[in-house]
């Protein structure tokens, strides 16, 4: 058996592929900060060097951030482009870290073995899944079972501000049958997952203005409107009594998950208690009606991400402010247009504004949903293939965030992308004392074999 | 004729009280600043020895703070009790001066004689028209007319903290038959009014809280709520469609404007058009069916001063936060209970609260509205006197903010105050380039030798 000779060669493999990485590791290729671009193009070389030892066609390339690794290597039939990041957060609040964030090491928990450093869950540690898997076949077969481009980026913590050019100008070399993009988590930490479905956005900044200046309470008081109050009628009347969004056609574009869809779901037993109660909470607050997981997976939201005006320091000003001001994001599902969305929030907003009051509006950015097309059958190989190597069957799950790189995928090369991650909710990614299970690492990497061998079929 | 002799003595002084006010404004005696705490002294020495030469038994007085000055001066019949303040705004921003604020003069202006400075018209031009008048009537007949007591304040505009303990422990020396009180103005720079009513005041600051942490709006965006939106449907709530306050009881204690109230109001010929138009606005916003001086002062507001929560910075963090904030204040008329609105308030929020909310308040602090009993005959004949004087009838109006003193001289020493002032809109108090006219000045000082007339009946 082709496949079980790879798994094996993995399993041999660990001790080396763990160095691997934590040599990796030891780079500290964080992006926000310019004092670490030199550190970044390490970063970039490494890998570059080591895709080259495992026959891959490699190289950096520049942009006008840090650079993008490129790698290809032929096979037969479909053709895969893999997509991670080698850039890492900051390590602030440093004080916080048990062992300095770059000097990484395996540590026995009561949970496993782990690898404990900053980037081992995010992204380091799950690109390198992919990688060994590569080698692994390589070692065992000389070659890969499939087509495999690799495309590492190092923009990711800072916005990607050189991907999408990047992407438009490399768009013949980036293009392939599918992406597959490991930068996710197991769900709920147990069970092997695709995410086919990201929640889109639409970010608002707007301000509501009243008198010219700010004005004194005692002598305009009850004459004059304050524009905290309009601000906070309009945000109150965002929703209805249901929880559902009062904004004109919101919904026209809103699909019901499918009844396939729906019994995964199901089947995944998801905690709501315990989600909320993590955090403090106990009750879904979300629309009537729907289940936790429509809430945060399949049904779009409006909420205000920041408010402020008037007098906000120490003590009291009885001030009736000028202006007050509102940061808010709406989450879009299925086809919903992110400019027929902005443009029904202006029109609600200017409709519900009192005489002598106007609103201004901030450049809105949006982004549509990425709703993948599981009728490609790479997505259910795949997911047999999770399947066989993780004690509890694969699902297809939501994500309520937007992971922008799946969208860029879907609208700059029109490709579908598979999103699998093997993190874990307690990785501490973007934290103090970040971590990545032995056992991620291991069994990730024998996922990705398993893959490899389901899409050559 | 005693008192047009005094008039026209008044007249011969103009130049020489010109002076003496002059000399006075060259003080700085900013209170907020220990920096000059040693002129906030040299001030109350200036008055002390002024007041000595009109023939008052005057001495300053130590507090914990800047001194307060006491002065006395015998007379038959009745004794009132004049206050003023000797100390000063802060002069920032200092380049938006055209003279030094400390280097005083008269200056020729399209509408008239000014005297320029910091001080002038608040407040220590307006309390040197009560010393002139009572100077020109020592001159004229050697004594004044009634009972004179003079008490001035060093720290008004650093919120008074000696003022209370002082009026309680000098309560003896302090209580007269009715206390003047020289820091207001002309009702709209042209009717010499009385300010026969004050609103009160009740501060809230308190805070919504959800999650035990900030979320992510991907992660929970659609199942957790929202401390911000909680806040805004909180605020929305606390006004029905008239504008009308919903807090349960709120309107208990307020009563209704007596007929002749209405009537000397309706006189006035308030131009609410020209006082909304001069910052922008239009359109009285207040409660239906209530004219603008009703609506600011005497109708009971609820305003938010200030409003925050999540993220404010530049650009955009879709974070659920985990709290939100807001300062809100109401002005409170009639017989309001400050402790009673708060109850009801923090009645009302917690009444609101959904499930997994809860709401924070920090101490409340309120004062009740001042109602002055015009029965007073002093009222009357004031009134009188400063109609014989201005070109237009005194009358009897409120005022929509607090002034403290005159709470004070009710709660503290259970006198009524008639608050009497020549001040214009246009005079700049706390501003850059503060002036009193030349004629708020002489006029003033008229109205008070005749007030002093007339309370001598």
């Amino acid at each position: 058996m082709t496949l079980n000779a790879v798994l094996d060669k993995i399993d041999q493999n660990l001790d080396a592929a763990t160095d691997r990485l934590l040599d990796l590791l030891r780079i500290p290729s964080i992006s926000t900060d310019p004092a670490f671009a030199a550190d970044c193009q390490r970063a970039a070389d490494w890998l570059v060097d080591d895709l080259k030892t495992i026959g891959f066609n490699a190289s950096k390339r520049d942009t006008t951030g840090h650079p993008m690794v490129m790698a290809h290597a032929d096979g037969p039939g479909t053709h895969v482009m893999f997509y991670g990041h080698y850039d890492v957060q900051p390590v602030d609040p440093l004080e916080l870290w048990d062992r300095p964030p770059f000097d990484p090491a395996l540590e026995k928990t009561a949970a496993g073995m782990v690898i404990r450093g900053r980037g081992s869950s995010d992204d380091k540690g799950q690109l390198m899944t992919f990688v060994e898997a590569c080698r692994a076949w390589v070692q065992v077969h000389g070659s890969l079972p499939i087509k495999v481009s690799i495309f590492f980026e190092g923009e990711e913590e800072s916005g990607s501000p050189s991907l999408v050019p990047f992407m438009q100008q490399n768009a013949a070399e980036l293009t392939a049958d599918v992406a597959l993009i490991c930068d996710t988590g197991l769900f709920q930490s147990a069970v092997p997952a695709i995410t086919t479905q990201l929640r889109g956005m639409v970010t608002e900044e707007f301000s509501i203005k009243g008198a010219d200046r700010d004005l004194h309470s005692g002598m305009y008081g009850g004459l004059a409107g304050n524009p905290i109050h309009v601000l906070s009628r309009l945000i109150a009347g965002l929703h209805d009594e249901t929880g559902r969004i009062t904004l004109d056609g919101f919904y026209d574009d809103v699909p019901e998950v499918t009844d396939e869809i729906r019994s995964q779901w199901q089947n995944l037993g998801f905690d709501h208690a315990g989600y909320l109660g993590d955090v403090g909470l106990s009750v879904p607050a979300g629309e009537t009606g729907r289940t936790p997981l429509e809430m945060i997976w399949s049904r779009p939201t409006c909420e205000v991400n920041g408010i402020w005006g008037g007098y906000t320091g120490d003590g009291f000003k009885t001030v009736l402010p000028a202006e007050a001001h509102a940061k808010l994001s709406f989450r879009l599902v299925g086809q919903q247009d992110p400019k027929k969305i902005h443009a029904a929030f202006v029109n609600y907003v200017n409709s519900k504004l009192p005489a002598d009051f106007s609103a201004e509006f901030a450049p809105s950015h949006g982004d549509p949903a990425s709703q993948m097309s599981i009728e490609n059958p790479a997505f259910e190989l795949a997911r047999q293939a999770l399947s066989d190597e993780w004690p509890r069957p694969a699902s297809y799950i939501g994500c309520g965030g937007s992971i922008p790189i799946a969208g860029h995928f879907k609208t700059v090369l029109e490709m579908d992308a598979m999103l699998i991650g093997f993190g874990r909710d307690d990785d501490a990614i973007h934290s103090p004392n970040e971590k990545y299970d032995l056992e991620s690492f291991h069994k990730g990497t024998r996922s990705w074999a398993r893959i490899l061998a389901a899409l050559a079929k």
